[in-house]
């Protein structure tokens, strides 16, 4: 029986070998979420990079090019990581460069992983399934803010350990935490959100409506992946996706 | 009003600024449980160290010297971390000298802050007690286990935070969740913690009685102290034990 394990912070990652297993990237507000949104508008691929400065970079070569830091767009930038700036005409065929306060930088240090996959609320139902069909050792990795934990990616880290319990063997007490976590707050969602700090600094930032969108479940039927440092696709999702 | 915040793992409290602050240190199974352990049975004063070959050159002076790794007393000690040893005629009116695996590595990575205080659910009622005279911002450090987040620790931080919660403002997620996360596991404490990786691997070891003794709750009216480099009880706790 494969192995299901949580981190909670990016920082906890250095105590984890991820040699042949599979890291699930989770940064629920906003950049996993976003992601997604991108994918299920028709984008072609995402370029996750570390700066705003690597970010511009791609500009000459036709990438829509969004930087988001401490929650909001980054100066220069037309675009952030809120998930309705991923619906316009624009994003259908359209190459994106991204970078994030907390989910691009989670997504670099997983490289040793033997494969990246994007996970939210969005597409946690596809995301599961896909687990469930490779049988390889799991690493939800939250991507938190700034390092410290924050409660909806480790909400999101016990919604998909539940999913799993029955075809994977739960590996530590951070994934025990999150399911029962997830069975409290689980009964609504949304209001359990907004007692997290993160969701104070939202609502201060007037994006209170990104929150409510990115807490809607299984909306997607894809799983974006990291293939060659793009995240893309695969071809199944795609049939997926059409049909 | 002052903040309450919970520090998952000690390899995060480098995200914190711990001046000013008291940080209470928690390792429940067992290193701050057997140090309350040892001042309910009279002893003078406790020097926590890092590593096995500091601890044993305390003995020419005297000191009782205790080493645990990976939950076992270390070779060539007479005694670990069980709270059992501490219970021994021999405690009364002793100084000890001890190295964890967690518990003592944390109590060194706090001494930035103004206080270090011991905590356990042996003598939770004193020390939440003590947090709410000093009116200080608090820190709830759970030592873990090597690094990775334990339930047992994360419940304690629960514990303390609900009790303070009408005096202090709650400052993270972490103490959020381990509110719920208590409020879960409080119908039987016991029986939630042997769900626990810890628990799993204490059972391997065969003490379990620790575990249960552990987990009692405000059977100690004390709270030791960390003054210069040395747990004591301050004079206030001597009075309040003997009376």
């Amino acid at each position: 029986m494969p192995k299901i394990q949580t981190v909670l912070s990016p920082m906890l990652l250095q105590l984890t070998n991820l040699t042949g297993k599979t890291v699930v990237v989770i940064d629920i507000l906003r950049a996993t979420s976003s992601m997604c949104v991108a994918f299920a508008h028709g984008a072609q691929r995402i370029k996750p990079v570390s700066t705003p400065q690597e970010c511009i970079t791609y500009a000459p070569q036709g990438f829509i090019c969004a930087a988001e830091r401490d929650g909001k767009p980054v100066e220069g930038f037309a675009i952030g990581n809120s998930p309705f700036s991923y619906m316009e005409p624009a994003i259908k065929g359209a190459s994106i460069a991204i970078t994030t306060t907390n989910g691009t930088q989670a997504i670099e240090m997983s490289k040793s992983a033997s494969r990246i996959m994007i996970g939210s609320f969005l597409n946690k139902k596809a995301l599961c399934k896909e687990l469930i069909r490779q049988q390889q050792d799991v690493i939800l990795l939250c991507s938190g803010w700034k390092n410290n934990y924050n409660l909806e990616d480790t909400l999101f880290a016990g919604a998909v350990a539940k999913e799993l319990q029955d075809e994977f063997s739960i590996a530590d007490d951070a994934t025990i935490g999150a399911i029962d976590l997830y069975e409290v707050a689980s009964r609504d969602l949304n209001s359990y959100i907004k007692k997290s700090s993160h969701a104070h600094r939202f609502i201060t930032l007037g994006i209170e409506k990104d929150i409510a969108f990115c807490l809607q479940q299984d909306i997607y039927d894809l799983v974006p992946i990291l293939e060659n440092d793009f995240l893309i696709l695969p071809e199944s999702n795609l049939i997926a996706s059409i049909t």
